[in-house]
C-alpha cells in the first residue's frame, strides 16, 4: 500500500504539534510506513529515507524504531480518549451521540495512525505496552461511564454493560480497517450514521 | 506475537481440508507467521523453516509468497461466507440472528486467519485481489439481502440499508483484532452477545 498526498497531508495534520520539526518528520514517516508494510517490515532506514533524513538523524530524537512506534501509539490514544472526553453534552443520550460522532470520525479521518495504533500494539516492549493500556482502560471506562450514566437515568437499557462497551469502541475503532479517503461515506457521515445506529443498540 | 499450541490447533482446524499434508503445514506456517509479524516482513524461508521443510519444498505447492496469501485469503473469505449462507432459518429475525452469531463466532475462534484474510488485501496482486473483492461482495450482498427481507417482512426498520450493512460485517469482522482465546469472553458467547446487539441496531 502506498501512502496518497492527502493521507500525507492527514498525517501532517495528525502530528502538527510535535516539535521539532526534524522529530515530526519522522513520526509522518514512520506512521505512513509502519500502516503501509507493518512495523516489523520497516526498518530506521526506511524511516529516515522517507523522512529525507540520514539513518544516524533518526538516533537524534528517537532511542529505537520502538520508541518511533511508542510515541505514534501514546499519541495516537490520547488523540482518541480526547474525542472522548471533549464532549460538552451532558444529557445521556445527546453525549453518547456527540462522543460516537466524535470518535468514529476521528477513526476515518485519522486512518493511517489509528491502523498502527490497533494493529501493532504486540511490537511495544512490555514497559511500553503497559502504558498504552492504561490509556485503554482510561478509553473503555470513559464509555462504560457514558453507558452507566444513560442507564442510571432511564436512558438507555442495557443487559451487558461490558459487552455494549465492547460492541461501541470495536464499532468505531474497525472505521480505520475499511475507511477509504474520497469514497461514498465521509468522516462526518460515518459519525451521523454510528451514533444513530450505537443509540439503537443501547435501546435509547 | 508468537502463536501459542492452542492457536496452532486452531489453524490446524482451519486448514484441515487442504491436500497434500505438506502444502497444509505451509498454509498453517504461512497463516502464523503472516498475523505475527506482518506479510511483508515474512520470507518464504521464515515459512519453510516453521513448516520443518526446506525452502525449496514451498515452491512445489505454491508459485510464491503472494500465492500462499492468496490461498490463505480465497479459502478464509469462503469460509466466512459460508457462515453466513450455511444458515437454515427462514424467519427474518432469526436467520439475522443466526447469521450474525455464526459469522462473530468464526471471527472469534479463527480470529489469526481473519486478522491475515482482512489486514493483508492489499499485498494481493491485481488479479488475486480482485477475485477476493468478489467474495467479499457475496458477504455484503447476503447480508444486504438478509436485512432487505427483514424490512420488507416489516420485522426490521433501517433508515440506511446499505450503512446497516456495513456495521454489521465491522462490528463481526473486528472480533478477530480484539479477541483473545482464554479472555472473558468466549466465541459463543461473543454471537450471543452480538446477535442480540444488531437486532437491536436493526430495531428488530
Amino acid at each position: 500500500m502506498t501512502t496518497t498526498a492527502h493521507e500525507f497531508e492527514l498525517l501532517e495534520h495528525t502530528w502538527r504539534d510535535v516539535t521539532p520539526p526534524a522529530a515530526r518528520r519522522m513520526l509522518i514517516a514512520a506512521a505512513a510506513a509502519f500502516a503501509g508494510r507493518g512495523y516489523h517490515a520497516t526498518t530506521t532506514r526506511d524511516i529516515a529515507a522517507q523522512a529525507g533524513m540520514s539513518p544516524a538523524a533518526v538516533y537524534i530524537h528517537y532511542r529505537s524504531k520502538e520508541d518511533l512506534l511508542f510515541q505514534i501509539s501514546r499519541i495516537g490514544h490520547r488523540r482518541a480518549l480526547e474525542m472522548l472526553t471533549g464532549v460538552t453534552e451532558t444529557e445521556p443520550v445527546a453525549r453518547m451521540a456527540a462522543a460516537v460522532k466524535a470518535f468514529s470520525s476521528w477513526h476515518a479521518e485519522f486512518h493511517l495512525t489509528a491502523r498502527v495504533v490497533q494493529y501493532e500494539l504486540t511490537a511495544l516492549t512490555p514497559e511500553h505496552h503497559a502504558e498504552v493500556v492504561e490509556l485503554r482502560r482510561e478509553i473503555e471506562s470513559t464509555v462504560r461511564e457514558m453507558i452507566e450514566d444513560g442507564v442510571a437515568a432511564g436512558a438507555f437499557e442495557v443487559p451487558d454493560v461490558r459487552g455494549a462497551v465492547l460492541a461501541v469502541l470495536s464499532l468505531c475503532i474497525d472505521v480505520a480497517r475499511w475507511y477509504k479517503p474520497g469514497g461514498r461515506r465521509t468522516p462526518e457521515s460515518i459519525g451521523t450514521l454510528y451514533a444513530d445506529l450505537v443509540l439503537r443498540m443501547l435501546s435509547a
